[in-house]
């Protein structure tokens, strides 16, 4: 039976017209990147696992794909795990020996080990079971008892504070030391044993895939560019210059849930300057995504500008220091909340009413840049930090407006956070034209210590990133590609037999060593068929080398839109690619 | 601690400079693809493993990349193995159950099901055992057994018989049941009982990764162009015109063992034409090799040729029809064993002394392709089949003939196998200009049915590849990459001070709008930094713009490798820049 396909989810085919357009916002950005003197790389799809890991945060880890190891990939594991016997029974042998051995006399050091309990680390718990030393056994189990509980439903709790009393009827186990964690629950069982099997399979159940992973997967696929890279400067440090200006334009996955423009897999195009802390490189930035959004004519794009330092700043002279992330993110979401909003939210988070009074002059940061430089001077006049973001901001927009911009308009906005724990100096994200309904179109800043992860300390890097997929958009609903791009076929030459086939492939070929996207259509079918493969793939022109014409060394070319046709001696192929131009 | 970054064995960073030259390669082929009136597509990294599985065989579903399903993937697999209890004690308690009941009167049945054997599905084994209806107990598991035998290690067949003997002694088991598949083993144990657990560790670790694979892995990472292009239009297909012309440039993932020129991630390089049979496709691809080729300026390239229907016809003839493919892979050897090497493979693989004499003439095919058509016509002109192969051959060597190719070489190679399996019709492939070693450039054939495993029957397609990094390699060897082509940077502007700086980025900014590609080095460092950044970064032109310049409106332009200075006007950049081209 023949399988009905189907792509995952979250993934895209792309149609030619898709690729021709993409390819056309990729070629304007590159030409751009490289008179900037942006130099292009290209890193593997996979990287070994351990180099993403934990460089995202919780929720990209999760998101990050991993590969399967190839080959028996679960051999080893299942060697670990079998070799050692059945899983389940030594398990319920070390658990029953506890049951019988436990030292009631442990009281005060348990009690340590419950308040040590959340640091436990819940990964290692199935693995330490089959190597656990029985000097350290009851001890040991003790806590770990404890951490089944903790991860346990509330149904095999259920189970086990009923085994737990049962036990301490029969003296086995004392009541506080149970009582510390089991005090709050409801105890109306009556078993006589702890049903250890189903408890197990519950724990194994939850711990096993992240237990797991890294077991059978040892790489994952590019998260983004911005690791890979920094993982390329320290394994090539030696062979580049600095400071290094790279390029970078690959496709990227994440497992995200899919929805309406969000994919999970989907391009990045970064430009990143590194072992340069010159503010020159944020003036550069700016004027680079300035040249390229003037060449793909989308006028009037907005860039807004914002410093880190300048949000500490402000989070430090109203007294906030501690709340600045909570501060910044209530601040983020002035245009959506507006002012009352942010008050609001502030204030709920911890942040005083003087500190927010303290604040106000930014719920109205209105005029001019330099009105808005001038202001926020002066509130932060008394923070060393915000003062020195302050002027850096100033740095940039004054060289800036020296040096002018050719479409775009630079605006402080002082709300803009975008990761802000990553960025450390400058911050940038562009808006679409006013009237274009549609997220950030670019991003980017500065952020200190890039390669420290990776052992190469106190290497600045600036960087950018063009939203391409977004781009797209905006570029198709102002109807920003040019005319006829997706265009795959200048001529077609119809094919009237043998001999003339062979004539008209002739004349293809000569228009294709001219660069003219010719084809001949492959078998002499009906005049109509061709015909309609002609107005299908929407070709302007149509080459018609017939008989009479094979004869008379010449062919008649009919322009599909008027409907004029031309006739042409062959010798005079090169007349008619001129007028094609 | 930081972590000394590495990347997966088999992959690889890619410089600036190899990115630059790749897609100087990347480029061209494009270009001609496109005046040839193909349309690129793109398709994800990923499809769904359905889609990819089974079609490149047992050792190409090894090589396939899985992706591990997201979240906690683990958990639907352990939930089937753990809720059904313990997996081990059933399958003991299952085995001993049919030691003590097991019917001794099913002799037949058992020898059918042991004839049986080889149809039987190993990975349905460990599933199945759960669910086992003990009203066919006795009768399947015996063939069970039978499967658990043909999957152990010697060491355990050693053990199952052992065990076997004992229950036949007991009257257990009688002896011609056990003995259709223990007849040629070396009975020398003695054990009172078979060690289920070591056979089940052992039979479990063989099964689980594949049993495995498909519960928590439903993605794939693409292994060749050709499955996703086949899925692609099927998929597509009443938004495509056929012929449909398609040409796609993606990297490809493949879990080979990394050695020297084989990696794990690689670009492939396609073009196929779906839906036409005519021959003028195969005219076309082999007039694009040339033609690419030759504005790679790798001139002398080999394009053989040959035809799948022609090595059947062969074989036809000489009556080694059912050896069609010991036949080919005998005769593929020619130029590496010789003659005599080849008749004696042939031999060896039971093709007879009489039909290698009929094949003879093809041992010393040589003379032109004229020649080697005629003696071809000859030879299988009573095969249909061999005969309509020749006929094929003849009208691409004549029309090709007809049209004449600008550096290729085209000839006939009826030696030529490549994938035989797959390819129906022609058979193409590249090899690199005589002196360098190297194996074959590029690739091809028809194949007809491409899409027919996605339910879209009856599409012949023919395509073309290029080897991407072989390519490269025999560029760079024969130093055929453009001068300079790697060159990142045209001009860097040296940093004087703030206000030179400014003026110097100015300039900059003007270089660049004319497409030069040009830099301000970021900080005013001592100039010998600045100059030694220049050097290693192979600049042809350093511009100085210092306070005497900033005075005058002008800049002095040094030229790197004659010395050589020159001034200039601010307002004569325009003279500057012409004098660059």
């Amino acid at each position: 039976m023949a399988q009905k396909p189907s792509i995952p989810k979250g993934t895209r085919d792309f149609t030619p017209s898709e690729v021709v357009k993409r390819n056309y916002i990729f070629d304007i950005v590159k030409k751009h990147f490289q008179t900037f003197g942006f130099q292009p790389i290209e890193t593997p799809s996979f990287e070994n696992s351990e180099t993403l890991m934990g460089k995202y945060g919780d929720e990209g880890d999760r998101l990050i794909f991993k590969i399967l190891n190839s080959g028996d990939y679960f051999e080893k594991f299942a060697r670990d795990i079998m070799e050692s016997g059945d899983l389940r029974n030594i398990l319920n042998e070390k658990l029953q020996s506890f049951c019988s051995d436990i030292d009631l006399q442990l009281g005060e050091k348990i009690r340590q080990k419950v308040l040590k309990f959340s640091d436990y680390n819940n990964n290692q718990f199935v693995s330490n079971t089959y190597d656990l030393h029985f000097n350290f056994f009851t001890e040991n189990l003790n806590s770990r008892f404890q951490n089944v509980y903790s991860i346990a439903t509330n149904e095999y709790k259920h189970h086990l504070i009923s085994w737990s009393f049962t036990a301490i009827r029969q003296g086995r186990l004392r009541n506080e030391n149970i009582s510390n964690f089991v005090s709050d629950d409801v105890f109306n069982f009556d078993l006589s044993d702890f049903p250890f099997d189903a408890l197990y399979v519950e724990t194994v159940k939850k711990l096993i895939s992240k237990q797991l992973t890294p077991e059978i997967s040892e790489k994952a696929l590019r998260y983004d560019l911005t690791v890979p890279f920094a993982r390329y400067v320290v394994m090539h440090q030696n062979e580049l210059d600095f400071p290094f200006k790279r390029y970078q334009i690959q496709p990227v996955w994440r497992a995200d849930r899919p929805q309406k423009g969000r994919f999970r897999e989907f391009y990045q195009c970064d430009a990143d300057v590194v072992g340069s802390d010159s503010l020159l490189q944020e003036v550069e930035l700016i004027q680079l995504y300035d040249t390229v959004f003037t060449d793909l004519k989308l006028e009037g794009v907005t860039i807004k500008l914002n410093n880190r330092k300048i949000l500490a700043g402000i989070a430090e002279v109203i007294g906030a220091k501690d709340l600045l992330i909570d501060f910044t993110v209530a601040l983020d979401k002035l245009d959506k909340i507006g002012e009352d909003g942010v008050k609001k939210e502030m204030l709920s988070k911890g942040i005083s009413e003087s500190a927010i009074e303290k604040a106000s002059p930014l719920f109205n940061l209105s005029g001019s840049n330099a009105d808005q430089l001038e202001r926020l001077e002066e509130l932060l006049k008394d923070s060393e930090e915000g003062s020195k973001g302050v002027s850096e901001l100033r740095f940039i927009m004054e060289t800036i407006t020296s040096l002018g911009l050719q479409s775009a308009k630079l605006v402080i906005d002082v709300t803009l956070a975008r990761g802000l724990n990553y960025y450390t100096g400058a911050i940038f994200e562009v808006g679409a034209p006013e009237g274009v309904s549609m997220g950030s179109i670019g991003g980017g800043g500065r952020y200190d210590d890039l390669t420290g992860i990776f052992g190469l300390p106190n290497v600045s890097g600036v960087g950018i990133s063009f939203g391409l997929d977004r781009i797209y958009l905006v570029l198709e609903e102002l109807g920003l590609f040019p005319e006829a791009i997706d265009r795959s076929l200048d001529v077609l030459c119809l094919n009237f037999g043998t001999k003339e086939g062979l004539a008209a492939l002739k004349l293809t070929t000569v228009l294709r060593k001219h660069g003219v996207k010719a084809d001949l259509y492959p078998s002499d079918a009906k005049l109509n068929k061709q015909f309609k493969y002609a107005n299908n793939r929407n070709v302007p022109y149509v080459i018609l080398l017939g008989t009479e014409e094979l004869n008379n060394n010449s062919f008649v070319v009919k322009h599909m839109e008027s409907g004029k046709q031309t006739t042409f001696a062959l010798s005079e192929v090169e007349t008619f690619i001129g007028g094609l131009r």
